[in-house]
């Protein structure tokens, strides 16, 4: 990897890592820095990123480059086939209601489009109101409410319970 | 592909159609046969399966040979970091409550654990009380309910209209 391509998946993650402090001020997350690097662009990617760049001749030396980004990753259901998932989306403060929220949403769903996916999936707090506005203005519909799915996670303690058969 | 795999595969995905046909009497599926044969076993795999088979020597020739799955593939969140998603599980009526479920479950822990994934995660149907207590048994927790995750999706006709700028 060259030093350039670097620099900006430094950037890329940094504002990720930074994304992931200001939501979750209280806790600590598992994931790091080179964790972010090796996970999303190493040889075996989980995930994949749009990023919202300020144009090179705005930049100054302090401010930052990369302002928003969209993580993704393509998923599957047998009954409607393949999925693009959005895990996460996020535009800095400073930089909303511009339209660029809009313009990477339009992005991931030419995307979708293009690699044949049937419908986008994503999971919002309910107490976001502002993002669930933001995604029923583009004929989002809450599949929890109106089909009553629920999230469920076995986190890995339990995990490892079954694996090492104490719990059967 | 050599006959035996493709009887195999075809085995397995019309084990996955059968489910599919129960499950969703009234509807009609975007994905048939060839569809989840190219998905899950072409050059790019979309899911994976773990399958339960009747062992070889008690198979008649009328009776099913697969006769349960679990589909899955992995996922990320930039806050746990890779996670094995559960799509879809599946034991045939006639083969239940003899521990095939539990088997399969503990397969995906070890999978979870040899792929370093933090955790699993899947939906469940808020009325499917018996599914929701086998997996509360085993540690599962309902993050719809305890952290108010709520699930999202943007169907293809809205994505269609945000690709050709009819939506902003």
């Amino acid at each position: 990897m060259g030093p350039t391509r670097f620099i900006f998946l430094f950037s890329v993650v940094n504002t990720i890592s930074s994304y992931l402090l200001m939501k979750h001020l209280q806790g600590v997350s598992n994931v790091v820095i080179t964790d972010l690097l090796e996970d999303g662009f190493g040889d075996h990617p989980f995930y994949h990123c749009v990023v919202a760049e300020v144009p090179s001749e705005q930049q100054s030396n302090n401010g930052p480059v990369v302002i928003g980004f969209a993580m993704y990753y393509f998923t599957y259901d047998p009954w409607i086939g393949k999925l693009l998932y959005l895990e996460d989306f996020f535009v800095m403060e400073m930089y909303r209601n511009i339209g660029i929220g809009s313009e990477i949403l339009k992005l991931l769903s030419d995307m979708a489009f293009n690699t044949r996916c049937n419908s986008m999936h994503f999971v919002v707090a309910e107490g976001n109101q502002k993002s669930i506005d933001f995604y029923k203005r583009r004929g989002a519909a809450d599949i929890t409410h109106d089909e009553g799915w629920r999230l469920f996670k076995i986190n890995k303690s339990s995990l490892f319970k079954m694996s090492s058969g104490t719990i059967e």
